[in-house]
This record gives structure tokens, sequence and C-alpha cells, in this order.
């Protein structure tokens, strides 16, 4: 056997020869960055070979290293074999960054009517004048205790197999955990004494990116831990194709592991805090993209990502959690959110839960945006949905200076229409390093507002200002300037970011016209729009409706309702009875593929503008923006 | 390590040092006699250690063997702890023999209404127009073909994992197999093509001796394949207490292993002179009495050997094949007969589902002879049971010339009253090796009616004949003489075998006359005694009632059920009507415990005669009695 040593933890681990480096550090529980899923692609897997024996083809991949870095040992973990005892050293750039996570929960008005319950009960031994069995007994107490009837309860094999001990040795007194299951009620568990108060459950928001967990209390309903991490399985693959190809290549079994890993993990950090056994966790609820639960259950998702795109299972699931490698009470069940479509997951039916709007007669629109965006309208009575790839420009990608909402993000700008000066606010109060989504349509509305941009996202280079210039390939605006910056040079947006940003918000606002178009209704029909999603929280509503991000209502029609998918998976932990509606909620609603629909082209060209071409859809807007331009005596051209 | 060698088959295994021999043997799958369940206290362990140094305690357990037998190095192998490696020689009569097994059944009406199908499904492949899911596309097809519609039927994680593969891999043209479970139907296996031909079921017997196990083919209910062994925990002890014992060792996970193991040995028999393959097997209905079928599941057994004798349960149980480790399809369920109480178990409430007599409203009364005996009486509204050792006596035991139904065993008797020359009948047709139950049964009877016993069961010595003589410690009668045996001996019948079989006959009828005490009805109440077990099947009804072993009816009012307990198991397999009320027919019996009935010991008393002291309840066997005695002028006496 060959050994590799990562440094700079000098963890080291045993290696096959021929292993590559990247699969060798995700085995040694070290989380590297792999945006393309290991495929040569993305770059973002440096390592520098210290010592030892690797292959790996320069004149393959060497394009992505300076002659420096060549010099020192550069290769892409993944394309590099093991041939040797190798040392390797990671630079923190190919670390897999904490990000900034939303944990937050708006307050919850729901009816408390859990799905699991403890009953302790001190039982009459048996005599022989008396008797029944050790179940029978069992239950009989449970039922005088307040819980179901025997004859409807099913004992399994476990805990058949502990009862007789657990009765004698606890003097015939214990706590019985019983939950509700389809067609009736099951034993989950069986403890000595009381320990009635030690009942727990876990509502689990899968993202892509993130995992949430929220313990509460299911004998009151109140929260009792939050914890958060990175979805792990960015390890293999930043975004959701990457991962899917990854399990193609028959990585499946440890996405899902990752999957479980990510959870287990947010919940043992959660429980920590709280004080809390995990043993005590008796139910699951997930909610997650159609891919996403796919993997944590163990099954297939290739086949939503290519044509016809369906997934195996839409309905929702339950299992056992350890079925599926969740380390709380191994009698504890998973339920997951059930999917529409491969595009339109459990997060988003959590979103409708979260947000109430399939129990109103009343027309909503709810937007979640995140990798990608889902867009819902409809009501009690019908739904469409859509998504869509919104680019990369809102998370940062694709702008030159755009970052994801870490420590130094710029997180929102306001500008002096005279000075032109921005008084920004970064995230964790640090100089800047760039400029996150909320920021940058921020920084869009405000540019427009100031006549520095106009309705097409051009930059008025005939404005004299040290902040307006030509940069190396396009016009520019200074946001801040090196030496107040924490990376040491100009921080701009340019007029190819502009460019970049309208098309990803085009893309929204031309899906939710799509939808509306659709169910034949206008923006006077709608009374809420719900906006999902991290990004959501912090996005600043009046700037969202000035770029056409969003269509326009009057801005107390909008509502952030935040991380909405690990609201309704909070909302269906605690109350069953929501959750038993949701398989139908979801077959309700109808799947609108926009890439068959022949005019959300059209609709996108028609959105590809500040706000949109038509002002007549945007009234306040145009007439804010009509009160800019008469102050600065500017033209905003069409 | 240590070995240890067997011989003469030379197996061979490791061992660590400390070990007993007997527990050696037990994993090298050696099924060695241990009546005691190993306590050193029967001595049907012997075995010879040939080399290699043992530890075992001469001055303790020496009296078990000659001093020859000493010499040759005899230990009992369950005293024997190897210390070296060694050599031990196994005698024939260490080894448990195979034994005459019932494999008849009846021929069933049972209405055929099975609770596991398959579809054979062609499904038309999605398209970006039928994007529906996979699992919903397989249920639809399901429902297409007759089967229950999709939103009633479950498809646990395994199947969804198979799911997407199979169906593409397949073509789409895919068998399902769906089994009805509690609350709905769950798919229990996913095939690719048309296997639907491929659909068994198991129905089986477990007994303390011996397994029995009945294919079907689940598409029409005819019987594929029968076998049957012994049960393999006969080498942790020959009865159920030396079991219950072993299992209160820390051995029940090994009687459990040997439980399933004797239940796969006799469906893999089974299924290979069938030519079936056991993944084709998807259910298994196990009848079998309660301390077994606690062993199979893994539950412990112990609280039912002493006071208060309860059960850890009694409702009939449900699982999944691979739980409790039966290798036949991993998605196959296993239903278990629910019991009465720990006397009462699954085996007789199969007996009472074989013979129908909780579904007439005319009254019954059920007697089941094996180890022990259990008798039901009732009718489709009320019924009671009561449970007792029988003593070994019908089973050959505690009579001098006593055997189980091996071959070579009498089985059958009758005598010429003039000559008293036997003619009997034995297993295999070999000369006789001694008498077993049947053809005791037969000889008191026969010895009755030529008056050569009277009605004590006391030996007329008076009668000059060279069979009537007295032996050694008793008058006795010679059934064969030295040279025509098998064994060169005499074998005979002697005065103390005729008490030990009175008290074993008397504690059954006199447990039945307890339980029509108990309901308040007579002998003309009964329309049909049901006689069941293996034992019941070979008996001469007529010797049966002269001798008072059961109540007195018209022959052709008695019925042989055979192995009820099979038949019932086969009955429940074939019909999920009848399995469900199971449940209500076993909650139903009233179980009447007769060390706790003061009458029961009268009736004993009573009853210790042949047939009883009470002719009056006897009218036909008082007749028949009288007729012999006029034809030889004697007086039977009492």
């Amino acid at each position: 056997m060959t050994t590799i040593t990562f440094l700079p933890g000098f963890r080291k681990i045993s290696v096959e020869k021929g292993e590559t480096i990247l699969t060798a550090a995700q085995r040694a529980d070290i989380h590297m960055n792999a945006v393309c899923g290991g495929q040569g692609k993305c770059g973002k897997c440096t390592v520098f070979v210290r010592s030892g024996r690797v292959d790996f083809d320069r004149d393959k991949y060497g394009h992505f290293f300076t002659r420096e870095e060549l010099e020192n040992g550069a290769c892409l973990a993944c394309e590099t074999v093991i041939l040797d005892d190798v040392q390797v050293f990671i630079p923190e750039r190919s670390f897999i960054q904490a990000q900034q996570i939303l944990v937050q929960v708006r307050g919850l008005e729901v009816e408390f009517k859990p799905s699991v319950w403890k009953y302790y009960v001190e039982l009459t031994p048996p005599t022989l004048v008396d008797p029944s069995t050790d179940l029978y007994r069992l239950l009989e107490g449970v039922t005088k205790a307040g819980g179901p009837s025997g004859e409807k309860v099913y004992a399994p094999l476990e805990v058949l197999r502990q009862i007789p001990s657990i009765l004698r040795e606890s003097g015939w007194k214990v706590t019985a955990s019983i939950a509700l299951v389809p067609g009736g009620y099951r034993v989950i568990d069986m403890e000595k004494g009381d320990t009635s108060k030690n009942l727990f459950g876990v509502a689990v928001d899968l993202g892509t990116t993130t995992v949430v967990a929220y313990i509460r209390n299911l004998n009151d309903g109140t929260i009792a831990g939050v914890a958060s991490n990175y979805n792990r399985q960015i390890s293999c693959g930043e975004d959701i194709l990457s991962r899917v190809n990854y399990a193609r290549k028959g990585g499946l079994g440890r996405l899902q592991e990752l999957a479980a890993e990510s959870i287990n993990s947010a919940i043992t950090a959660a429980a920590n805090n709280a004080g809390i056994d995990r043993e005590d966790i008796y139910e699951i609820v997930v909610a997650g993209n159609t891919i996403m639960t796919h993997i944590l259950m163990g099954i297939d998702p290739a086949y939503m990502i290519e044509e016809p795109y369906v997934p195996v299972v839409r309905r929702a699931l339950s299992t056992v959690s350890q079925r599926i490698g969740l380390n709380v009470n191994p009698g504890a069940g998973v339920f997951i959110f059930p999917a529409v479509s491969d595009f339109i997951g459990g997060d988003i039916v959590a979103d409708i839960l979260a947000c109430g709007m399939a129990e109103r007669p009343e027309i909503s629109l709810l937007i979640d945006v995140g990798t990608n965006f889902e867009v819902v309208l409809g009501n009690n009575d019908w739904m469409f949905a859509c998504a869509g790839a919104a680019g990369p420009a809102l998370e940062g990608g694709e702008v030159l200076f755009g970052m994801r909402a870490n420590p130094g993000a710029i997180e929102r700008v306001t500008l002096d229409y005279e000075s032109l000066v921005p008084v920004y606010e970064t995230i964790n109060h640090i100089p800047p390093a760039g400029i996150c989504g909320s920021g940058l349509i921020d920084l869009l509305a405000e540019l427009l507002r100031a006549c520095v941009i106009d309705r097409t996202g051009r930059i008025n280079t005939a404005i004299v200002h040290e902040r307006i210039r030509q940069g190396e390939h396009f016009p520019e605006f200074v946001v801040e300037f090196a030496e107040r910056t924490g990376i040491g040079k100009d921080i701009v947006v340019t007029e190819n970011d502009i460019k970049n940003l309208i098309m990803s918000k085009a893309s929204i606002l031309a899906a939710c016209i799509t939808l509306m178009n659709q169910a034949g209704i206008s923006n006077q029909d709608i009374t809420t729009i719900y906006f999902a999603g991290a990004f959501g929280t912090y996005i600043n509503k009046d700037n969202a409706v000035t770029i056409g991000l969003i269509p326009e209502l009057p801005l107390h029609y909008i509502e952030n309702i935040g991380n909405g998918a690990a609201e309704g998976a909070n909302i269906a932990l605690l109350n069953r009875k929501k959750r038993k509606v949701l398989d139908d909620v979801a077959y309700k609603i109808g799947y609108i593929e926009l890439n068959a629909e022949p005019s959300f082209m059209d609709e996108y060209t028609r959105s590809s503008f500040l706000p949109h071409t038509d002002l007549a859809i945007f009234p306040m807007v145009e007439k804010a923006l009509e009160a800019c331009r008469i102050r600065k005596g500017v033209n905003h051209g069409a």
C-alpha cells in the first residue's frame, strides 16, 4: 500500500496506486472544490505535489497554472494519479469555504399536531390470574395513557425483541414511542423509566449548496436547536449537473453517504448546542429538490438530466432513518416531501406550504431564486409552475467582482445621486472583496436611478466622473477604489457584468409573465408575491421591482419568506394534517416547460430591459425613473 | 488457534481453546443429540476422543459409560473442553436420526384468494409530452393489468432503487410482484421481462421435532413441492424446555438461526425437487407452537416456562423473509400464526383453521397429540382450550421397547384372540426393533379385548401361554421373540409400560372431559372429534376409543386430520380471508389451565382405567368388551 499525506494538516491515509488525489482527499474527509465534478474542466481543485511520484498530464491541463505554479508542482487533484508515497499541499483556495447560511424562521402559526408521541406507563406485572402477553400489557397501558387503541398499533420485530427484558429490568415502568404510519400506528422505541420529555424531531432543508436542520421539541413544538453546514457533496461537483454526472460514473453511493453525512453533521451540531441526545430524535422531515431527495434515498437521478427528463418518483416517500444512514433513533421515520417534476422539487412544495398559497382562493406568485429559479402561480384551485437556470450572475458568477455571500461581500448599496459615491455594507463589516447578488441588484437599480446606466444597461460614458471610465474591455463603474478594498484592486462593475445580470433577471421575469399568460391573468389579479430562497431574504424589494427582476406590485404585496423550504419542512414536522395533503398539492400543479413554450423567448427579449420594454406594466417604476430623470435632466433612453 | 477433527467424516474446524466439543460440532454443522440441551444430564452426546488433550470430569460424568468405553476415550461432548488439537470420533448413536414425517395433506377445498400477485406489463417509454415518473408509469401499467390502483401501492426503497435501471434495461417490459399489506399494497419485487408464471408461496409447519414445507404455485394454488426435515434445534436439546434453557444461556441467536436453517433446508429440498428457484418464492406462512415462533422471530421465550407463563406476543406477526434469515425472495413477506397462550400456539390455531370448527355452529372437539397434547372444544361462538404433558409413553418413551416412528417400529398390531399371536406391520417392513405409539395403542386395545389385561392394565399371569410371563421386574407380554426381531432380543410390553401408557392416555381423556364439564356439555353434544398431529394419522380410531384415549363417539364422527398445523398453514397461504380472522379466533378461545382446575385430578383418576372408571360414558366399548368377555369366559375386573 501507498500513502498520501495532505498538507498543511498532515492528514495521512493509505491509497491504492492509481487512485486520484481528489478521491483520496474525499476519503480522508478533506472537502475540496470540484466544481466540474472531477472532470478536469474547472481548475478549482489545485494541489501542489511536494514529494513522491504522480501521473499528471501537463500538456493537457497546464493552462490552468502559471509557470511558477507548475514549477512548484501544481496539479489538478482530479486528474492526478498517485504512483508512490506522496506529500501534497492543498492551498486555501482549493478548500470549500463555509458560507453565510440562512437560519431564521418566520414566526410560525402552525397548529401543533405531531405524528409521534411518547407514553410513560407503569404496568402491573403479570400473574397467574392475569397472564396477558407483554405486548398486550404494554399497549393496554399506552391506551390508558391516552394513546391509540392497542389493535391499531403495530410492533415491529426489533421492538418485540426488546420488550420482555425492558419491561422486567425497568420494573414494568417504561416509555413507549409511538408513531403514526400508513394504516395505523407503530411502536418505534421502548425505553426504561420515564423519558417522555425527550422527544424531538428534525426539519431538514437539503439544498444543493447548504443543509439546514431545525430540531424541535415534539412535546410542544418549540425550537430546540438549529444548525447548518454546506452540502458535502460539493466535493463531488458544485452544481447539480456535476453531481448527477458524478452519480452516473458510479458515484451514487458516495453522494448518498455525503447527503446523509451533511444532514447528520447539521443535526449533531444542533443537538450538541441544545444538549440533546440524537437518540431522542424520533422523526425527520426533509425538503429538497428532486435530485437531492433522489440521491438521499439512493435512487438513481440520471434520467432527470436527459430527455425526456423523468424522475423515478414524485410522491412523498417514507422510510426509516437507519435505512439511509441518518444517525438518530434507529426507529425514527423519515418523511421526504413530494416533487412536481424533476425541476420543481420538494423544496418548492415546501415553499408552497410555508406561504400557504395552496390553501387560499387569492392568487399568489411564488419565486424561489437559488442556483436555479422556480416560479409557481396559483391558488387553492389551480397552480402552474416552471423552472429555469437564471445563470450564475445573481450569485456573483460571470460578474468580474461578483462573489457568493461570503465575508467581505458587498451586500447592500445605495448611491448618492449627486456625488455618485456608493454607501455600502459588507458581510462581517470587513473591507470589500467583491459584490454578492443582493448588492448587485441594489447597484443596478441605483445606477439606473442615478442615470449612470440606461434601460438597456449601457453605461453613460459621457458622464465625466472618476468612477465612470473605460475599462480594459468594457466601460465600468468603480464601486470602491483599491486602497479601501480588501483585495488591493479597484472593485468595479462593467457593462458586461450588467449585461449578464440583465440576462439573469430577464429569465425570471419572463418566466413569471409566461405563467401569468398561461393562466390568463395580469399583475392586478395577484394579491401577493412571495420571494423565497436565501437570496430572497437579503434582497431589497424596491430595487428588485425597479430592475424588473419580478413583476411590479405595491411593495407591501411582496413578502420575503426567506428559506421557505426549511419553513415548510418545519410545518410538516409540526402538523401531520398539512403533511397529508402534500401529494395532492404536488399532483395538482401543472408544470410548464419553458423551453417548449414559444412565447417564453419573446417574453425574455422583452424582459431584457430595465425593468422591461413595456413600462406600462411597471407604472410605478416608470413614475420613479421619470422623477430621477427630471432631477438629473437626463433622458434614460429606451 | 486449535483445530478439532471429527471422525468418521474427517470434518475439521478451528476452535478456541476452552470451547466444548458440542458447540464445535454445532458450528461444524454436525447434528448431534443433546436431549438435555447440553447440561450433562442425558448422556446422549457421547464422543470418543482419539487424540489430543481435553478436559472432561470422569468422576462426575463417568457413570454414563462402561469401563471399556472410558478406556476408549468416551466423553460427553457437552462437558468436554478442548485444550489442544484433537481428533474426536462420533458414534452413530450420537447423531440425530431422520424420522418418519407426515407430508400428506387432505384434499383441501379452500377458495383461492392469494395475497401476492405478479403483473407483467409492457409500458410505453416516457417522452417529452408524457414525462410521468417511472413509478407512476409502472403502477399505471399494473392497474391496467388488473392490479390495485396506483395510489394504494407502496413502493419501498429497495424497489425504488431498482426501478429506473430495470425499466430501461428490459425495454420497459417488466413483471412487478405486489403483495397485500396492512393499509394497502406493496411492490415486493421487480423483474425484467415476463416472469409472471414464477410465483410461489410456502406453508411451513415449524414443529419442535420436525419442519415441513409445502411450496404452492400462487397462480393457481396447486402444490409444487413438499419436503421436510428434523428441526435442527434438536442439537440444542430434544424437548422444548431444553431449548428454552439453551436460549436462556445466551443461545437465542443460535436457536433462531437453526430454526431459519431448518426451514431453509426444507424449502431448498422442496424447491429443488420441483425445479423451482427459491427467489421465486414470495410469501411464507408459518404455523408453530408459541415457543417455536418466538424463537424464529428472535423473541425471548424465557418467560413462558416460569410463572406466570406469559408470552411476549400472541397476535399474528408479519415480517420480511430476510429479517429472520429465510432464503427466499428478499421482499417476501412472512406471516406467523397467532397463539392463544404459551401452551396453545399457532400450530393449534392452524389445526382449528384446518378442521373448520371455528366456522360452524356444531360443537367439535379437537385433540392434537405430539410431544405434548392440546385439546380445543367449541364452535363458531365459543371455544375452550387446554394443554398438558401426555408423558413420553405415547411417543415410545418410558416404555421398555418403545421407540419413535422410525424404521423397524411396529406401527400396527392385531391379535388372534385364541392363539394370542400378534400380527403386526413395521415401518419400512424390516424386522421389528421396537413399538411406536400407534402400535402401543393397538396392543393395549387388543390385549384388553383378548382379556390378557384387565381394565386397570394388569396382565393376567394366570393365563398359561408362552407369551405371558413374569419378566425381570414386571409381568410382560411377548410381542415378538428374539429370533424374528432386528435387535436379537424378545420385544415385550410390560405391566409397567402399560401403566405408563395409561397415565398418558388418562391425561388426554381427563383434559377432554374437563373442557366438556367447563362448557356444560356431554358426548352427545359433540358432532366431530378431530384427531390431529402426526401421531393422529396412524392411530386406529376404534382402538383409541377402546382404551379411552378419547371420548367415545361413533367412529364415523371421529376424523383424523393428520398434520393440521401444516394444513392450516396451507389454507392461510391460499386464502387471505381465512388468515384475516385468525387473530379473532385466537382471542376468542378461553384457555383453561388444567393445573389450576381442581376437578382435573379427579377426572384424571377416573380416566386411569381402560377406557374409564365409568363405562356409562363408553357404552359401545362396554358392549364390545362384554362380547369379548363372554367369548373368552373371563371377567375383566374393575
